[in-house]
């Protein structure tokens, strides 16, 4: 049995009840030092919240959810790393719910928690559907929602994004300078709202180019196998000299479609993609990436959510918060 | 308040907490005479169920909890896609946690379980400390808990592996037909169970060589630049020309090493390493892997807990599912 309480720490900390149960639901009235205290002790302890004392913690399931499209991913492995961070650093649990690219399955876990399941939600969505009133629905509810890397334009809510469009520009003049003539660009399957900022950064930066490259775009789909036959068809018939792929996974079947043509990285082809693969420096050759800052996504897009749990606010702001990816060269797009 | 609680109705019967907490759930295990004493009893003391108990309590949660040391891996992250397969098919919700190897979040979290949040926990040990009292409470409040990977051998509940002995054998004699004559073992931080059964295998392949090869075993930690810098010594000075990780950070870090001493793999050392990494293919060169069925673990594990969730049965059946690794061959191992 379980005799650890609010009254019990405080006497262990020499301070009042009323204090140690403010610095346990993380009141701007009390001090951080005072708080690190009581969450050291508390967590020493094994201190458990009486889940009936409602008038100390209004009632909350002290869990969120976190809706992401994917998770055998570095990226999204990354953020829910700095979710996490978050969440532990408050006392919550973590719903993880992937939708696997599947509008419906959003629709229908969304669904399930419109009745309270969850003190919040953060969300990467499944595609850009234009139906999003299940979206709606917890914003009436009252359920706040926070979106990252995949958003949601048309709502009011927070969203944490990297500078997508930017760092196409960059990357598209990354390959610019390395002397491709002919860029061709490997378009994510699905209308997402990201998929169109960095095509639009790559369409942008070769009208500017001197030679006003025209644009090559391969559209790809959800099929590992198609993908592979739809890059190997154009690198045979398009011959580009530079590739820029808008998702991770695209660079990795060039990397093996290559192989198979026997077509030499970066000698005849060079290759630059968004990826926050960990081995990105080992791979043969190691390749070129625009890394965003997936952790610190996390940590960001968790703040913002918790911001509004704890005030009770569902936003309604429409504050976009962007955070820089990097430019990381690597052999894949060397002019050596 | 109500002092009849499980443990008082289960000495005044002689009988097990469990057989106590089983009856009073209906479970088709218990005889109906044993629960007819159960039900004659409570109804006598006027006992009443802590209603937070899951495992007392019929209304299911239809919530799991998924307990892993890390999460930018992929090996668990394709884990808990196969869980999360069996997740979506009964309808369930998947709580994430991640305790950084650190046993004390391992104790908190699961404590913190105990009062009925979930209807069965998924388990990977952070470590293989002689402390578990924590996960025997879970037995006793009748919350189904099964192990994958990182088991605790001492606990009669379900274990989900690979074959970590075997596969170690496997991939030693593949080290030794390669013509490695001074094998080095990278030992995974910690003392978990699934280290010690790779290091034997290691040890017995040698034992069993023509040459009785010595072994020249590295002890790592959890700090990359440790690491790094044990590795690198250890390469300098004994000149090991093979190297076995067992686990997948180990060998990422060789190849930074190799590349910084000017080491080349294969020719100058081989490499083989226990890892699911999905770029292993495209390594500079490609890594020989122990390849874990990840997926299957998961799909296996979260089917066995299942069982149990269903069947109202807390384990205690001593089954150990074993599933086999493959041995993957690529250049860092190749002769030519």
């Amino acid at each position: 049995m379980n005799k650890i309480n609010i009254k019990y720490l405080a006497k262990e900390l020499n301070l009042s009840i009323s204090t140690v149960s403010r610095a346990l639901s993380d009141s701007y009235e009390i001090s951080a030092e005072t708080k690190a205290k009581v969450f050291a002790l508390a967590r020493q302890l094994n201190y458990q919240p009486n889940p009936n004392a409602s008038g100390l913690r209004g009632q909350k399931t002290k869990t969120i959810a976190i809706v992401i499209p994917e998770i055998v991913n570095d990226f999204f492995s990354l953020v829910i790393s700095g979710i996490e961070k978050i969440t532990q650093e408050k006392g919550y649990y973590m719903l993880v719910y992937i939708t696997h690219e599947d509008h419906s399955m959003e629709v229908s876990f969304i669904n399930s928690l419109v009745k309270g399941r969850v003190d919040g939600i953060l969300l990467s969505r499944s595609s850009e559907q234009d139906d999003y009133s299940h979206l709606l629905e917890l914003n009436d509810k009252g359920i706040p929602l926070v979106f990252f890397d995949r958003v949601c334009e048309t709502m009011d809510n927070v969203k944490v994004t990297t500078d997508n469009y930017e760092s196409s520009v960059t990357a598209t003049q990354h390959l610019l300078a390395a002397g491709c003539r002919k860029i061709a660009y490997l378009q994510a399957p699905r209308n997402i709202s990201i998929g169109q900022l960095r095509m639009n950064g790559y369409l942008d930066a070769l009208k500017d180019s001197p030679g006003k490259q025209p644009p090559l775009v391969l559209e790809c789909t959800n099929d590992h196998d198609e993908n592979s036959m739809r890059i190997k068809k154009m690198l045979a018939t398009e011959k580009p000299d530079g590739i820029f792929a808008s998702i991770e996974k695209l660079a990795v079947i060039c990397y093996s479609v290559c192989e198979q043509l026997k077509l030499r990285i970066p000698e005849d082809v060079k290759i630059i993609s968004f990826s926050n693969l960990q081995t990105a420096s080992l791979l043969n050759p190691s390749l070129t990436t625009i890394t965003q800052p997936a952790f610190d996504i996390g940590v960001t897009a968790a703040r913002e959510l918790f911001k509004r749990i704890e005030k009770k606010s569902t936003g309604g702001t429409a504050e976009h918060v962007v955070l820089k990816s990097l430019l990381v060269k690597r052999k894949s797009t060397s002019t050596r």
